[in-house]
């Protein structure tokens, strides 16, 4: 039997695309529904299959059992009002943005099933064209419960990230945005600095080294302006600190300290391994 | 007919290594001569034919016509003298170190027809293990000739790199560590930072960004440590102005400048799609 009836995806970019396609690979609900602005997206979204109906008509979700926002984060926020004026009571919502703090804040007083989702998967590249069932197989999504949040909410979509197999892991809101804070927003900020800064004359000059550091560079300025600016607090705090080591390295360097350069080196590089 | 007669390659690791290999597959001598620290590397270096001979002993490449030297930065001008002593008068010199303005002013004091290179190729992956023909194909191999280098060396070099797939271009050893500072240097010194920065705690919540921007931080410390010093000065110009950027970021986002922060991130969008 499937997890749900029917399921309603609000914003059918690369994360909602992904999901219609999940939804329907792994049979987690009889029926999609995606609520989409353009007529563009709405026919390519029927074209290819990521949903059994799209429409701009919000009021399609009035019979649905699960709702995913995965809308950017600043219209997550802008369209949730009008989302919770039209589902059943018994509805679950979730979303998919990548700040946590600012929309649970919001969204968990609209909604009395409610829990928040970020699904640690996607590119730099956006939109329905990169849509892919199979981007959240061995991810991470983080599900950001508070105290008002239902077990029985934390427990199905914990089951829903499952069937389509990302692994699922617990954080507050606050530690999600502290954590990501470091570990994505001051990466994807370090990569647009570092392309803003370098001159383009310059660019013929660089390999593989420069592509990879800055790939996420490519990402959506619209979508990680309003990133930065709804995690703001979090993103300031990791931006002084990397400032900081930054500073530390500038005086090791002046200084000729190869001592401390290399310990420095050393210890970045024995971190990274762990990541390999 | 071969290019040269007999190349001596010193220093048999990632890029040493692999220029074996290019010099075997693509005919460009009928010998090559390696000349190798560790028991270890001469027997690996043999056993998989980089070269014809592998030894310690700098005399074997009192004949050679071409000596080519492939160890770290500081290494090079630390074996330069002592080769200087054994080849023969009409023997052509170059190096592959990663900095060059240092490296060429000595350099072109001991050897008559020497120009620097620096072939943009390879990877994190440091060592013979990872000695690969192929890594030079499509590349880019930055020449530093001054006015001391004689056309017909410059003129050689370059046909020597073209045979093995790479394109050459010219720059003044000054101009090369101020590019490369901002392509090159940079990039890893932000790659290490972040990832001496980030909490170990953390890194189970990160995803394909952080491992991407953070690929080169798997470098080898000690073949990073002399290139930051060797070019200390470019380096730290291009810290202290990528240090300027973040700044100018931090007051963007704390004053929710949403306007500036997505012309910030556009343009860096914009140049970044260029690398494409």
């Amino acid at each position: 039997m499937a997890l749900f009836k029917k399921v309603g995806i609000v914003g059918i970019g690369l994360i909602g695309g992904s999901l219609g396609l999940a939804i329907k690979k792994y049979k987690i609900a009889q029926e999609v529904i995606g609520i989409v602005r353009r007529k563009k997206t709405i026919k390519e979204a029927l074209r290819r299959k990521i949903v059994d109906i799209a429409s701009r008509d919000l009021r399609l979700l009035k019979d649905v059992d699960l709702v995913i926002l995965a809308t950017p984060v600043s219209k997550i926020k802008e369209i949730a009002p009008s989302v919770s004026k039209v589902i059943k009571n018994d509805c679950i919502l979730t979303d998919v943005g990548s700040t946590k703090k600012e929309i649970v804040l919001k969204l968990e007083k609209l909604f009395h099933n409610y829990i928040g989702s970020h699904p640690l998967a996607g590119s730099q590249n956006a939109g329905l064209t990169f849509a892919d069932a199979k981007i959240f197989k061995d991810s991470l999504c983080i599900l950001t419960p508070t105290k008002k949040t239902l077990p029985e909410v934390i427990k199905k979509i914990t089951v829903f990230w499952n069937k389509m197999g990302a692994k699922v892991e617990l954080l507050s809101p606050s530690l999600h945005d502290k954590i990501l804070s470091y570990t994505s927003h001051l990466p994807h900020l370090v990569a647009f600095a570092l392309m803003e800064l370098i001159p383009s004359k310059y660019l013929n000059y660089s390999a593989t080294g420069l592509r990879d550091t800055t790939r996420i560079a490519l990402s959506l300025p619209e979508l990680w302006r309003d990133i930065f600016i709804s995690n703001r607090k979090e993103v300031l705090i990791s931006l002084k600190d990397f400032g900081n080591k930054l500073y530390t390295l500038e005086k090791i360097i002046s200084k000729k300290d190869v001592k401390s350069l290399y310990l420095f080196l050393k210890k970045a590089q024995r971190k990274r391994i762990k990541l390999l």
